[in-house]
Formats: structure tokens, sequence, C-alpha cells
């Protein structure tokens, strides 16, 4: 018999807890496992073993967890020194925990490095579970977290561009997360249904962005609409580099930027004399239910899983990776593999050149069939009378 | 035989739709009308003859406006002249017009008032269906669209919190919208399971906002959780009257105002060194169909069905409300009356002292009580296995 520890890191995703119900279910079923501990409020719960039983709960209780968003056992951004690692392969020990679980995006991963190091020459194994909305994360083809913000970001830009084109007095201009990446921003254009709909503009964080092809862009929409519905990144930069947005507040290294979307409403509105609003969900986007993704979740539950079985079958220093299997009809079909935590750990995963349209102001029809699948379902149909009318 | 017409005025809601499918099917149930038409863009619509029979749609697609956001037959915020009334009645003569529906906020009972007044002297029945987000029409208990922008705020709010709880590093700023009523803020109290839950704050637009409280106040709170969420209207001013942040752009008479979230969580920064970010769902909220309110929803068809039932009973320049009954087991029970529109023109109802608590940063059991029903069923419960632990 041995016990198992999950741990999460960094923000939270829609289905974090769907993994760790899949490792709980794994580890109910292979019956080998005593415990399996919750380390509480990430790796500093390690650190003051706050290690919380997870099979004591009922079924009912633990299935809550897939209805659940943000993390259950918590979560930290916590800078682990060295000494730490060296600590944590003591408590694991005395807690006779056999297999740790990582449950997180890059920094995570990092971690999840560090702690396998650490464990060389122990019998102690150490897996990496795959999560994070901005999908940046190495090597595996999406990561567990991001369908869901995608579907969010998707339906959420279709309701928006609704209620634009119903009312079309103004330019609005949506902010999605993804500092770095490109990942959400770009999942809005699954968002349409036929051409003309919303988002009628997509800026990434991935190109340098200019103000004067913007403003070209939105004025010639707006002429044509009356409405036009923007999707820009929470990152934007300028040609060198440097966030279009400047900084509201600085603390040590720590530099906190305006929101891009107020920025880009105010130039709209100073620049054009449009009338234009901003609308920035942020942490609304990853914590919804609503709109979790079925499928998102099916492979959160998946990830857990698997990380379990991988450690108790003796792997180790290895992260749950998905590769998507090319097939004949173009279906969907998704198989997992361990990937080395040393090809993930810190590399940032942005969005292909060929994702991008030449003008940087959208997605390629590429980008949109890699995505489509992991969103899940399609988005509701909408009603238009007023594309009816024949004036 | 006669005719139907329906306008919609002013921004959509989440069930402006339903009411709208509402006067469809009383139409096809009664059978003494031949067209119904929808006014394509609003009152604007109406003068320039953008008409359109909605009879000539199929069950299956008439069906897609109850799931359907914003307004299928377009809006307007066109301000009517003297002239146009009267061309008005003019051009419901032409389409053999009876029945002239309108459905909106404020603004639009306005309008309602005065093209009641124009129709005066012909058998022309005009009646308005209330709906607003903002909750802020007069008399009615409530009004269709803000039981499912509650229910959004109210949900979303729990998500954030979880959000918040699980990861506890900073001060959560979330925008509610309702620039002088504070009816779709208080809702957020909804998100609160058992105390402690987030909201943990909350700020009215009715209230004079005093920035010396707030900062004491998630001062305290941050000392307590390291992870506070606040829920804030769009309009809070201060004892002066005037909007707390400064406006970003003048344009005629109209003057735009930086987002309240984003000013106080830079004020958080600055003032007590504390991480804060802000959220501002916006436009998202009023167009969220999966926090619909099936509530809400049943409501607005009530409402649509009632307009013309009394529209076709004879009556006229009268507004459909919803009054609440006394119930011994204070069960929630409704029903329709006509309220006379001079009573509700422009008047705008905020939310009253007894819904707001004495210090002015949240709402009373009161307003919770009355505001419960309206959300429609209990939200997801969640779990957090964080409580569990006693260390």
């Amino acid at each position: 018999m041995a016990n198992v520890l999950v741990v999460h890191g960094g923000g939270p995703t829609a289905v974090m807890n769907s993994s760790l119900y899949g490792v709980i279910q794994y580890a109910k079923k292979r019956g080998e496992v005593q415990k399996v501990y919750g380390a509480i409020g990430g790796s500093k719960g390690i650190l003051e073993e706050h290690l919380l039983d997870l099979l004591t709960f009922s079924e009912e209780q633990l299935k809550l967890l897939l209805e659940t968003p943000a993390t259950a056992i918590g979560s930290s951004r916590y800078a682990l020194e060295k000494e730490d690692y060296q600590a944590m392969v003591g408590i694991f020990q005395k807690y006779e925990i056999q297999y740790v679980l990582l449950n997180g995006g890059n920094g995570t991963m990092d971690t999840c490095g560090k702690i396998y190091e650490a464990c060389k020459g122990t019998d102690i194994r150490v897996v990496g579970i795959p999560k994070t909305i901005d999908n940046d994360i190495a090597v595996t083809d999406h990561t567990p977290g991001y369908g869901s913000a995608a579907r969010y970001i998707a339906a959420t830009t279709a309701e928006v561009g609704a209620d634009v084109k119903s009312l079309p007095i103004h330019v609005c201009i949506i902010e999605a997360m993804g500092r770095n990446a490109g990942w959400i921003t770009a999942a809005s254009a699954l968002a349409r249904k036929k051409p003309g709909d919303a988002p009628h503009l997509i800026y990434l964080p991935e190109r340098a962005f200019c103000e004067k092809e913007f403003l070209e862009d939105v004025s010639q929409l707006y002429k044509e609409k009356g409405g036009v519905v923007v999707v820009v990144s929470e990152g934007l930069k300028d040609r060198d580099g440097v966030p279009i947005v400047p900084p509201v507040y600085r603390s040590g290294r720590s530099v906190y930027y305006g929101d891009v979307s107020a920025y880009l409403a105010t130039l709209v509105m100073k620049e054009l004399g449009i009338k234009a609003r901003s609308e920035k969900p942020g942490i609304c986007g990853r914590a919804s239910i609503a709109w979790q993704s079925p499928l998102d979740r099916e492979e959160a539950v998946l990830a857990g899983e698997e990380a379990l079985k991988a450690a108790m079958e003796g792997q180790s220093g290895v992260m749950v990776g998905f590769i998507r299997k090319e097939t004949p009809d173009l279906s969907y079909q998704m198989e997992v593999r361990m990937i080395p935590i040393q090809e993930v750990m810190l590399h940032e995963r942005i969005l292909p050149k060929e994702y991008q349209n030449d003008r940087g102001n959208d997605v390629t029809e590429k980008f949109i069939e890699w995505c489509r699948p992991l969103i899940g379902p399609k988005l509701r149909d909408f009603i238009d009378f007023q594309e009816y009318l024949h004036t």
C-alpha cells in the first residue's frame, strides 16, 4: 500500500478539479492506494503539512468536483527555495507518499521537474498533470482547461455579437486572457456561424500591434455595420515589445498595466469620434462552469487518471501529454503520451504563424479547424429577423 | 382582422425576445390577427416602414427566440421628434395596425405614452411591455430582463468567489451594470451560500461612495482572508453626486467615464499595496443565455401575451405590470396588472433604503428575500476541501 499526493499550482481553470476527480477515481479503482492526499493551498501546503485525505469523502461530495470551478484544494504562486525541495522529500517519506502528482502550467511543470530531481534515489514517482487556460505548455497538442476557456470566449463573443448587431451604436472591445499566448483570444473566432458574424477583428499578442491599422480597420467596419465587435488579448504589445497600455502601478519587480480593452475603447472614441465600450470578463471566463467544454472535462479527468497510472507503473519525471492523431475523415482523435518533463519545463508555446492571418487582425481557417473539436458541442443557433428584411 | 406591431427600444436583455415570442404565440392562439409586424431596428424602423410579418416564420424558427439574446428585430436609441409621432399614426393606418406594443425601459415607456397620445381619436391601442436589466421601472415589482441579469451576476460572483478563495492573492473587483439603480449590483449577494462567501463587499450607486471607508473595509477583509471579492456598480458617485472615476472622453453633451472596477483596483494597489484586479463582464451579463433565469423567461413570455391580450380587450396607454402577492407561506406568487403609462413614464426606481445596509457596503436580508425567487433555481453547490482541514 502507498499514498498519493496531489498538488495544484498557479491560476485555476474550469476543469482543474476534474483532473483531481480522475486521480481519486483511478486510485479507488486500482485499490492499492491507501490515501489520496490533497496539498491544501498548493506547494506551500506540502511544507506546512496541510495534507487532507480525499478518499474519506463520499462519492456524492467527490462528484461535485466535476462542476466546481477553481480548485477545491487551493493553489498558490509560492516561489519554492532550494531547501524546500529537500524538505519535501522528507515529508513525502513521513506520510508514505509514493506518487506525487503536480497539476499546473509552465511554472508548476518547472517545480515538478525540480521535485523529480530531488526525489531521485528514492522510490517516489513524480508526474505532471498539465493545466492552463492559456494553452501555452510545450509539446502537448493542447492542455486541459483551454477547451473550456475557449468555449467561454466563443460563446460570449457570439452573445455580445448578437447584442451589438441588434443595437448597432458602438464598437465593443472584448478583452481575453492570455498575456503572451493568443490561444484564448483566437478561439473567439469560433463564435462565427456565417461570414460577417462577430468577432469582426481579432488582435493577438504574438503580433506587434499597430494602432494606425487598428483604427483603419475599425473605421471601415463601423461604416459598413454600425456595430463592431473586436476581441483583443490582454497582453498586446507594440513593435518594440512594450505593452500598448501604460503601467498603472509598480511594486518591486511587479508592474501592473491598465486594461487593453478600455484603452482601445478610449482610443476609438478620441481618434474616430465613434462611441466605444469595453468588456473584460477576466476571471469570469476561467471560472465558468456553464461554458465548461464537455470534451475538456472528459480529457481533464483522463489526464488525472493517466498521471496516477503512469506513476504506479513506475514512470517519473514525465507529464501527461495529448497527441492529436491524424484521421482519414478528419474526425477528432487524441492519444495520451507521457512527455519527459525537461521538454516542457518553462517553454512557452505561442500561437504559430500559420494560425494568424496576414494583416494580423484575425486567425486562419486552419486554426479554426484545430480548435473546433476542443470547445465541445456546437453553440446555440440564434434567430435574427433583421436578416430577412428586404428593403 | 387587424394587425399587430411590436417595437423594441433601448438596450437588450436576455429575455426581450421571449416577450416577442409571447406576443406571437398569443396572436396565433386568438386567431383574429392577420399579421404581427416587427419594426426592424426600433422606432426608426416604423418611420422607415421596415416592417416584417413574423407570422410567416416557422414554429421551429420562432422557438429560437426563447434562447436568442439581444433582440431579433433590432432596437435603437433614436430620439423621436414631435412630427414623428403624427407620421407614425399614418403608417399604422396604412398597414392596418390596430395594436402597437412597445417593449422597452423608461425611455421607451415615455415614447409609448407619446404614441398613445398621438393615437387618441383612432382605434389604435398602445400597450407597453416592460423590459430592462436595470429593474428601474416604477410601480411594477420587477421587470422582465432583471431576473436573468441578476442570475448572471450572482452565479458569476459565486464562480469568481471560488477562484479567489482557492488562490487568495488579490482583491478582485467585479463591476456590475446599472448606473443609477443598484438592483443588479445588489443581486450579487445571491451568490452566498454561507457566511463569509463572496461577495464580501457590495457598493451601490444609491449611496455616496467613501473611498476612505472602502479602503478600511478592503484592508480589514484582506487581513482575514487574503482574497477579497468586491462588487461595485458602474455608476458609483461621491458625496456631491459626481462619478468617482474621471471622464475619459467628452463629445457634445455625452461624457464617457472610465471603468469603476479598474479605478478601484488601482486605488487598492496604490493606497494599500495589495494586488488587485478588476473584472467587467458588461454586456456579457445582459446577453447571457446560459444564465437566463427560467422564471424571468416565463414572465417575459407572459408579459408579451398579456400586452396583446389587454390591447385586444380595448386597453390603451397602459404597461404590463407585475404585482407580487403576499402569501401566508411566503412563497412567490405574482399577478399581472395593467399600469397607466403616465405612472411609469421616465420615473426611475432606485433601490430603497430598506435594502441597503447601514454602512453602505452590503444589502439587507430583506433584499435577498425579495430577489431570491427572481433568479430561478438554486445555484450549483461547489465543494471546497480547504474547509475540512483542521490544523
